[in-house]
């Protein structure tokens, strides 16, 4: 039987790269990267990377749409997405990676990196016994999908105490959980850092700001909490975040996102002494950790299987 | 019955702090600073960190010598250390921080920690697909006591691969181990991190220098090995870890401990850029989390109980 054919619609990435790997991985499939080439029937399954706008639309053998990436938002920024099952990408190379990123940004503050380097700049040996033991700090992880439930429970490996939110109620052993908007003002005001992994939604939009930051209260050994965003940009109002910074509500912020990106040179987050700033790095895949998983979904859904990792579209991830 | 004297004879540290809280944690035990007000028979127990040479040597009713920290190198600087058993400091605290500290530097620069804050300083965006995963990356522990051993799971929860060397053969779950010299350049063979958390003995003065770097032939998606020392600054060779930065024998160094300490101002360390130091910081214990289990082992020996956690005099450590 013939194999239905492969669509790639990404911007900004190597679509000649991932369309020898998925070539390579996906015998018996045509591959076209768009728009060159595929017609309106020739394609079952699309993988794509912030699509162009309407680049889908008149795919009518259309089954499936997969992301390349564990957040969903660029595929709904296309207003004409067809409705089909949308599937993110779980991998566990990426979880690890994601998971790497958190525990170094809070080890970091924890260790108080950006005060030793300073020491070092400047030759000054100060040793610090007032150091607080990682039981002493609670972490708060904003989402606990399959990201932010793994590093969870590595921040807990660690020795730190961790609690958890989430929209819809999650269980995870030994870390106290909360949900939905009710509960958030428990959960922030418990925190010493507050780690966002959560993905971009109509209802997530611009949440990091002011509001919830004054209700970051607690003023533990670290003093001010810190903040560390690594799901989207648009997740965080970067004016609020500034003032906050200056005004002592946060002590200090690790960002991997951006409103926008790459972050303007003339932004004040580059110079800022309190922000840590990494391009949006906390989880670049190795794509090749990528391909499989989603050429075996795609023979498992020709052989009539359930996707796993499907999108639901009313939350938009 | 009363019980017996505790000496404190230490230097560099708060004495008087120490006093405190051991007099409120041995009730019923007078507690001397040294050198007041002891006489030759009022000491059982003592409890040093560098003790000035020969504060021990009169005391005739001495049983056990507690050391405040987990390296027991200063103690045997005295050469009129009585004949008696050495206890070490064994706590969760000291490990969990010491665990802290490597996983942090270990993650710092298999995430490029250096280079993001170089490109941070000079306003560059610049994402690099190219980064290994943990996987990739093999981290070698030099040392597998509890220290060693803790930090080696941890680093394994975080996805790396770990093997290990001590000098008797440890095994440890899922981490192969090394022992011995003959199997020295084995292990040295396969790694792109080297964690050392040796103890400064006889045996192991000196050891971190060009006839080892020169054994880590590895040459891994981060290229050059990374050395990592977090045990004593005895251990390391400091000119020789500043030829095999020059020459490309090691890419970078983690440095918390030096041969003299503080670090001078003129050290060439301070300001070299494939150096990270710290203050000997890496495993600051808290003085509260250590007090109660020694005073738990000295009512334990008084009652017939065996010690735990004795260094071997022989290897003196």
């Amino acid at each position: 039987m013939k194999k239905g054919g492969i669509l790639l619609a990404a911007t900004g990435w190597d679509s000649a790269l991932w369309s020898r790997m998925f070539t390579d991985a996906a015998p018996g499939r045509q591959v076209f990267v768009d728009p060159d080439g595929r017609t309106d029937d020739s394609v079952d399954y699309a993988i794509v990377w912030k699509q162009p706008a309407g680049s889908l639309a008149g795919l009518k053998n259309l089954k499936v749409i997969f992301s390349l990436g564990a957040g969903v938002d660029h595929v709904f920024r296309d207003p004409l997405v067809p409705d089909v099952p949308i599937v993110r990408v779980v991998s566990n190379d990426l979880t690890n990676r994601m998971s790497e990123y958190v525990v170094w940004q809070v080890l970091d503050h924890h260790r108080m990196g950006p005060k030793y380097r300073r020491q070092q700049q400047d030759a000054i040996w100060l040793e610090d016994r007032s150091q607080p033991a990682a039981k002493d700090i609670t972490i708060g992880m904003l989402g606990l999908g399959v990201l932010g439930s793994d590093a969870a429970m590595k921040l807990k490996v660690m020795g730190f105490n961790v609690t958890g939110w989430s929209r819809s109620h999650h269980h995870l052993d030994g870390i106290p959980t909360f949900h939905g908007q009710e509960q958030m003002p428990a959960f922030l005001a418990g925190v010493d850092m507050l780690v966002c992994l959560l993905p971009l939604t109509p209802a997530t939009a611009n949440m990091l700001a002011m509001p919830m930051f004054e209700m970051m209260t607690k003023r533990g050994p670290l003093g001010a909490p810190v903040l560390i965003n690594a799901g989207r940009g648009g997740l965080q109002n970067e004016k609020d975040i500034l003032a906050a910074l200056d005004i002592g509500t946060l002590s200090a912020v690790s960002l991997d996102v951006f409103q926008q990106e790459p972050l303007p040179v003339d932004s004040p987050f580059w110079s800022h002494p309190k922000v840590t700033l990494t391009p949006h790095a906390a989880a670049a895949s190795d794509p090749f950790s990528l391909v499989k998983p989603i050429v075996d979904q795609m023979d498992a859904f020709d052989r009539g299987e359930p996707l796993r990792n499907l999108v639901d579209r009313k939350h938009q991830y």
